[in-house]
């Protein structure tokens, strides 16, 4: 066949008089009055091609026999549009293409939905013919940006002294954490390798081993039940580092996120980012990734109303919880409806409800109104910065409960008053995170983080007098209301991690049964480390302004954690298991035989992909 | 602590007068008269700092208590070193830091082998404490090869318009090819996953998505038994293109491994690099993997001896063998030991022997010289340029197994004579393998690439009349004897795709049963498309003069498939396999009651890593 010379899409009036060969697809054709007009289609855009009596000869013959998304060869002279004829839509639109010669390289049955965007077409089925899919110029543009994003985080990491080390899929299953996949070995019966939750173990090991800065793009896998923003398979720009301060890998990492926005999107994104204490972000704004495009401000009125007459304000105050408040402003004239709306809604975030108030032609307004005692509206006028037209939500409840109600309200006014610029990357470190948590269940302090999270040196005391307001050197990375990444110092002093590992209640005994090598890598000269890990496709969504973590993959898994393409998983052959020293159990006997019934195809029935 | 402002190993005169601070292991320490002299080890390099009473103080104590392997921080002043002690063998070693204040940052035991390259110290071991084996220097500078290896190839590709693309790792079982590492689905019961052995049909999806030019750096996996240039899991950058000829898409390829020589090692790589048939390959050097840094060509003597009074000759080409000769220049010094070895030597290929001859004092000996006629000897001496002190070995076999006999013989007196220059990286592509090969069991024709392989156009009208000969239009990269890539064109006409089939005994519809979406995607405008994959594992490992895979892969898997680090494959919980919806075998569940036994602990007794 006759092999391109040029991408057509990239044909300018620069190149009128040269002969070009073009290979592509066929995205259109029109017939007017015997002159053949074909949309060709490469990976660089779409070119006109012209067949004409004149200068076609037989291949216009040839030429009309071609149809949408056949693949054509064709060589013909590049020659500028008549100026009332160009078209402005299409960077080629000064020229087209006189064919002179063509080939039908290859012919195509009729696409099961149109190759060009902005077209309403069902998930699934784009899904299982992904392969047309990726013909869409916004796919392919989704998936150029993110060979480029990945493309700039590793130049800036190589930039940076960074060394690029691959670690381990087959490697240890953790009773830690999220649910593993399994993989069953062969070799030894009974046994099995998981599949890496995170390469953390490898790249703290890694700084063992003295390696000092290293990076990976590394897959990585969870178990776990799938949402919108979730693939069992997923992407981290994993990052570990020996001998740098907390600060300067933020300041680094910073560097990093403008460089990456610079690069692909064009974007210039200020300097240090803001900082935020992850109580400052529970309380000030009722989530640890708040959406800082837009102010208002949660404030916790717990002081002014716990000995009011609104009985739930009082008890929940009197039992340790809190109440917070949001002044919607302006949002007085929501409707009956609206505000009745808030109940479910505070449910949905497993709030007792959400009552409110009203400032309307001077007055407040609302069932708790007649609870309040005049110094108190007083108070919450100026705490709330109290105008005219106001709404006031209230939330009492344990902290994290009311912090997540008014969390949410916050963002669903923030949105329902447009108070979000869309066009804006607002990132923010969170920082503080506390080390421990309290499990109620099990009676005991649990890692946060996880147990190798270095704390703060000035709450090194507080272990033995409170630990839960111990702060660990952990952060997260947040980006316009997104966790993009996160990660922490781990601990490298063999006191510290005893005081830990104390705290949680083992000994250092128990403690290595529990994480064995790691622990015994630990006493051979560890350096100060730590690091952190970036969730590629989500940035890469964000980058392309997408709210589908799917739309970043070229072949993604539904929310069942099925392959809609090749219909994976699927079932295997009994010597595949027998190699392999497992049995099916009997549910999942039950599960085969079901499938294998032709009137009863369960592949069939799989639920279509969630957007 | 003190965080480094240098990297120790980096210091030079430059720095003298400067204050820096320093972090690092100590490599080595030794006491002369008060005088504390401390070889400090970072990423970079080693440096010595001094600890002496007059400038150094307290530190000289503190200093004193670190032994091997321990983290210091230092700060102090670079100076020269008088120029008697100069260390030439120390990049650093003109300056010297002298130690103003120290910090023990971290401690540790003593390091079960030597941090320093050239210890023999047991694979095993070395595999078990990967963390403390990477801190040598010959590791690291494998590990930052590789790193460097793997951003040239991203460049080149890059800077060729290729499009990285990350493909699933979660993914279908296929009949086909090797054995497949499995992976339980939760969410189905009794389906599986499987991890890809290629990325082969994703990339081949891609090309059908019209991304033109797609690359990745991708994780394999085969569960196969291991030998030690194969390890479970292996990195292959994986390359496919569109629109390409197969001159076009070598000769880029060809750019590509010059580069990455050129900019990793510094080796420049001549193009085009030669060419030879997998019939010339085979036939001259006996496999097609030839190392070419030397010559000793086979040569078939078939027509010579095929009349001849020697027996197995005239029986073997009677029955459609092959006779094939290898002139051992200069080796009729061989003793009686030697030239009885090549018997179990032949057999270690499947070969029933070799004849051989030696000529000596201008005759020629040997147990079958009795059986040539004049005009054999006449002509064989012309063929085989025979001289006086050669050695001619013969071997008489189907022409499979006398190839692999005289190629593996052909090594043997290459390095026997040292014929080879280990310095040379000697290129070469084999081209123009058999399509198809015959089946003896199956009494069938199978396709010895993949179906999907594109025969030669020229070759087309064989599949009616001589399937087996017909040429596939594939492809290997052979580097001084290994194969560091392959790759093929494939097929995207459906009416050859047809003849394939058909040759392989099989429908259309039965090909769509057996290949599935992949072949519905061939229905919707394929473009002509082909790839290659180079065996990045390998190629650092010439690339840096190893001879083993491990000592290129961070933490790699012994011989049977077991992480010694992490002690990975392990048994799992009760609850993780319910999960899955798999039970063990009851051969599984005797092993694992086997290892749970404290006196006969089977990890233990692991066999150590094959080298």
């Amino acid at each position: 066949m006759m092999l391109k010379t040029h991408d057509g899409g990239k044909l300018t009036k620069d190149q009128v008089g040269q002969t070009v060969v073009l290979n592509g697809w066929v995205q259109g054709w029109r017939d007017f009055g015997g002159i053949l007009f074909i949309d060709l289609r490469d990976r660089s855009g779409i070119v006109q091609i012209v067949f004409n009596p004149d200068f076609s000869g037989s291949a216009l013959e040839l030429g009309s026999r071609a149809r949408n998304e056949y693949v054509l060869a064709v060589k013909g002279k590049v020659v500028e549009r008549d100026a009332e004829t160009y078209n402005p839509n299409l960077a080629t639109g000064e020229i087209e293409v006189q064919v002179e010669e063509v080939e039908i390289v290859n012919t195509a049955k009729t696409p099961p939905f149109p190759i060009e965007d902005g077209v309403e077409v069902d998930e699934s089925l784009r899904l299982k013919y992904r392969y047309l899919d990726l013909r869409r110029p916004e796919m392919q543009k989704t998936l150029w940006l993110r060979s480029k994003a990945t493309k700039v985080f590793r130049d800036f990491l190589d930039d940076n002294g960074f060394i690029d080390v691959e670690t381990p899929i087959l490697t240890l299953s953790t009773p830690e954490g999220a649910r593993d996949y399994l993989v069953p070995s062969r070799v030894h019966p009974g046994e099995f390798f998981a599949l890496p939750q995170s390469p953390q173990l490898f790249k703290q090991l890694l700084m063992v081993g003295g390696l000092e800065r290293y990076y990976q793009v590394a897959r990585c896998f969870r178990d776990e039940d799938l949402r919108a923003d979730r693939q069992p398979e997923f992407t981290q720009v994993d990052i570990e580092t020996s001998f740098l301060s907390q600060e300067q890998l933020l300041a680094m990492m910073e560097e990093l996120m403008a460089r990456l926005f610079r690069e692909t999107i064009g974007a210039e994104i200020p300097t240090p980012f803001q900082r935020l204490t992850y109580h400052d972000a529970i309380h000030k704004y009722g989530s640890d990734k708040p959406d800082l495009r837009f102010g208002l401000e949660i404030e916790d009125v717990t002081d002014i109303v716990k000995s009011s007459d609104v009985k739930v304000f009082a008890s929940v105050a009197g039992a340790g919880g809190v109440v917070k408040a949001l002044n919607a402003k302006g949002c007085a004239s929501w409707s009956r409806k609206e505000l009745d709306d808030l109940q479910p809604f505070a449910a949905r975030y497993g709030g007792k409800g959400i009552a409110w108030i009203t400032v309307k032609d001077g007055e407040w307004k609302g069932p708790i109104v007649k609870f309040f005692k005049p110094e108190e509206i007083a108070a919450l006028t100026e705490r709330l910065g109290v105008e005219e037209g106001d709404l006031l939500c209230f939330s009492a409840d344990k902290l994290k409960t009311a912090a997540d109600v008014m969390g949410n309200l916050r963002l669903k006014v923030g949105k329902d008053l447009g108070l979000i610029d869309n066009s804006k990357y607002k990132f923010l470190w969170v920082v503080d995170f506390p080390l421990l948590g309290w499990d109620e269940e099990g009676k005991r302090w649990v890692a946060e983080h996880h147990p190798f999270t270095r704390p703060r040196e000035e709450d090194l005391p507080l272990f033995d007098t409170d630990p839960g307001a111990i702060r660990a050197q952990a952060y997260d990375i947040v980006l316009n209301g997104y966790e993009v990444g996160g990660g922490s110092m781990r601990i490298y002093r063999r006191d510290v991690q005893e005081k830990m590992f104390q705290a949680l209640g083992f000994s250092l005994e128990e403690a290595k049964e529990k994480f064995g090598f790691f622990m015994d890598a630990f006493e051979y000269g560890t350096p100060p480390h730590g690091g952190i890990a970036f969730g590629l496709d989500r940035l890469v969504m964000l980058l392309t302004g997408r709210t589908n973590l799917r739309e970043t993959i070229a072949f993604p898994k539904t929310a069942s954690a099925t392959d809609l393409l090749s219909d994976a998983p699927s079932a295997v052959t009994e010597r595949q298991l027998e190699d392999l020293h497992i049995r099916l159990s009997a549910k999942a006997i039950a599960a085969q035989a079901k499938a294998a019934a032709p009137s009863d195809n369960t592949d069939a029935a799989e639920p279509a992909a969630q957007s």
